[in-house]
């Protein structure tokens, strides 16, 4: 099976635990299950991200399932983190809407990856909290569309309530499979229960298509000869929805009957109902709470106490304390908040902001065993290394020198440096001067 | 006029803003109103603690006001932050009760400063949250017990409410000063009704007395011959309150009648009542906020969504959110977590805990002008000073060296190290080693 992964924006509906460079399909929300193997090279926390558990998931349909991500150049490093390096990735130089991300991925798939223009492929968001029978409606879909049911054959998903907020399919009848009559976005309540009433599902953004389809849509609308070439002209294209482009232009769509258990993880509300445990990290809470989760990244504890239908969040970003039926309406506060990334990953590990004052900044910065940081100088500050666990290797102006814990270097700024981890290594970073910036940093080739 | 605060101990119902070393009275919660005097040689925050305000309100009913804290040893520099050099503090060799802290305390008056046998003095506790017009009625006890209207007078605080968690006291008849019947601990809902329909009032543990009548009972429990004597011998003193020893004992007792407004602040329920603004610190409400408090004195912002009758506060030591009827049940939450002191003021100005790691402590250390910490060694840890603002002196082997801000000073373990301040001079300290404890440390005398 070829499944193309949508890993979608940063969004701000998770904050403080997504923020620009962070997004919700990689915090590890999920207890694994027992006997879950692992997918990410870092240390195994118990927990897992929707990322991986959607990867989790499509594997153990079919072990064979070929997998490509679509996303941001920043998420990639995030990507191969916790999935591996095996994982196939569809680079978007700049965000679009889905119908240019699923046209590159498509031709990323035929032209890269040799996939043949026959064969199906399954486009799949990838933060529904479902279980394992829906992989088995995915895998069901790709056959369907694999055998020429009909050029697109997307899932419904059987509603459960008549909600306001999903976009509805309206089939033709009531089988299992059946054609496609209409789609309706997002409508009132009455209108919702009618669409129920004659078999309406909802829209979960799965479909199914042969390569040959979505590249002869997409040779229709761009002019381009091959994936580089769409690839080199990204930032030329039209900002449109798949949905549009295509799904509602189609005469030969056909839709499958999902029964099974579905949620999606947009807000607040929605993820803590997919939460095994009310808790992530050191969090207390009173007997009479009820109805509350907390999840806790910073390296104090949390005590709630009395609370009811509450959701807490605490990350180096900030920290969240909402009802969890408002918390769908945090984003206006999220975004008149100034946020400097105070945490972020990076393909050699990641940082994390321990204090700021007016002329300095202190961060920890852990380096993943034999990975290194990019060569760079600062204009506009000073920074003092001090290592504190872990053996490597820094280059400072071209003097190599074996460092590990309680070695301490001092950079002018100016200075071109980096550090080599030969173990998993992390050191303490005093920056000083008066303008910092992560802009202020210039790259380097190593010349070793 | 004489007073003596009684400064009592750390308390965890206030948790995570106070601490093992840090009590509520110290906390600047109150915005302070324009004008106020500043009391504290620390730059001016725009808010004051309990007992800043306390002595603000004594000063300016009595700007002659003799004012003594009672208090423990481990609060000595803090009230010397907050209040200045000016204050007389009586320092509690031990925790012992109210009884032996207040004969000290007395003994201190007439023995270290000076004052008469025959000049009366008020105790007041230091966290009551009240107007002017209550300390016109302090000034007022002081004048009856100084012109012998009793061996002992009261404040009697006319009850808001039938409260079953203050002691009564129940006087002879309803005159504004009247001689006391009989005092009642803690009664039932009933009882408290009964108590009010006889004129009953609130103990709000305010009196005075001549300093002669307390030495006297004093003398008549424990033998010693003065101040320095009865310091000496602390540990060896029974644990008894003024109450049981002194109160409950005295027939010649009278009582003056308070009618104007007063809240204990013991809990975050009635502390939030008295603060004038709903937030301290990055704080953001959604308008559908309602009856919510926010404190919050770590560097990132709280947000706090659709939220009803509720306190979050947020300190170096953790993050509480309670509901605030449910705030006064905390304690045996916060006992079970295990406390490692993440913030402190010290004499020389305070520490902050930033980091954390298996064999590695990050801090952040600020020192206020013409300061210096103790000359000090550690046997089990280096440490690598960076100095991030200010400029100073390090004292390190004997040997001193001016610094400033981007010098980088490292430790081996056992040697003998000092900061001075010549002005406010901040430091990020990295501490490395396998165990690092506070009690790793090693005092010397300095010499220059």
């Amino acid at each position: 099976m070829n499944v193309i992964l949508l890993s979608g924006g940063s969004g701000k509906r998770l904050w403080p635990l997504s923020n620009d460079i962070r997004s919700k399909q990689f915090i590890k929300f999920f207890k694994k299950p027992d006997g879950a193997e692992l997918t990410d090279s870092e240390s195994d926390s118990g927990y897992e991200s929707m990322v991986q558990r959607v990867y989790r998931q499509l594997k153990a349909v079919d072990p064979n399932c070929m997998i490509t991500v679509a996303t941001s150049k920043s998420q990639v490093s995030t990507i191969h983190n916790q999935l591996g390096e095996d994982v196939g990735i569809s680079v978007e130089p700049c965000r679009r809407d889905t119908f240019p991300a699923i046209a590159l991925a498509t031709a990323y798939l035929h032209d890269v990856q040799g996939v043949s223009e026959d064969e199906a492929v399954v486009v799949c968001p990838v933060d529904p909290y479902v279980n394992d029978d829906y992989f088995e409606a995915v895998r069901r879909l790709w056959e369907l569309a694999g055998s020429g049911e009909a050029n697109l054959v997307l899932m419904g998903i059987k509603p459960t309530y008549p909600s306001e907020k999903y976009g509805y399919i309206i089939p033709t009848d009531t089988a299992e499979v059946s054609r496609v009559s209409m789609f309706k976005e997002k409508p009132d309540m009455p209108n919702a229960w009618q669409y129920i009433d004659r078999g309406g599902m909802w829209n979960g953004g799965v479909f199914a298509y042969k390569i040959s389809y979505v590249l002869d849509r997409a040779h229709e609308l761009i002019d381009f000869a091959d994936y580089a070439e769409l690839f080199a002209k990204y930032d030329t294209l039209e900002n449109i929805s798949f949905d549009y482009a295509v799904a509602e232009r189609e005469s030969d769509i056909a839709v499958l009957r999902f029964n099974g258990e579905w949620k999606d993880m947009g807000t607040w509300n929605t993820l803590t109902e997919a939460m095994e445990e009310n808790a992530v990290g050191d969090v207390r809470f009173s007997e009479d709470c009820k109805n509350v989760h907390a999840i806790n990244e910073l390296g104090i504890p949390i005590l709630a106490v009395g609370l009811r239908d509450v959701v807490i969040s605490a990350s180096p970003e900030g920290i969240l304390v909402s009802d969890k039926e408002q918390s769908s309406h945090i984003k206006p506060y999220v975004d008149a908040i100034d946020n400097q990334v105070m945490f972020a990953e990076k393909s050699w590990g990641n940082f994390q902001v321990l204090d700021i004052e007016e002329d300095s900044m202190t961060v920890k910065v852990t380096l993943r065993s034999g990975h290194c940081m990019n060569y760079h100088s600062h204009e506009k500050r000073d920074e003092v290394w001090t290592v504190v666990s872990g053996s490597g290797r820094t280059i400072v102006d071209g003097m190599e020198q074996p460092v590990s814990a309680g070695d301490v270097i001092a950079m002018a700024a100016g200075c071109k440096h980096t550090v080599i981890a030969d173990t998993e290594l992390q050191l303490i970073e005093v920056q000083l001067g008066s303008e910092i910036s992560v802009k202020d940093k210039h790259k380097y080739e190593l010349e070793l």
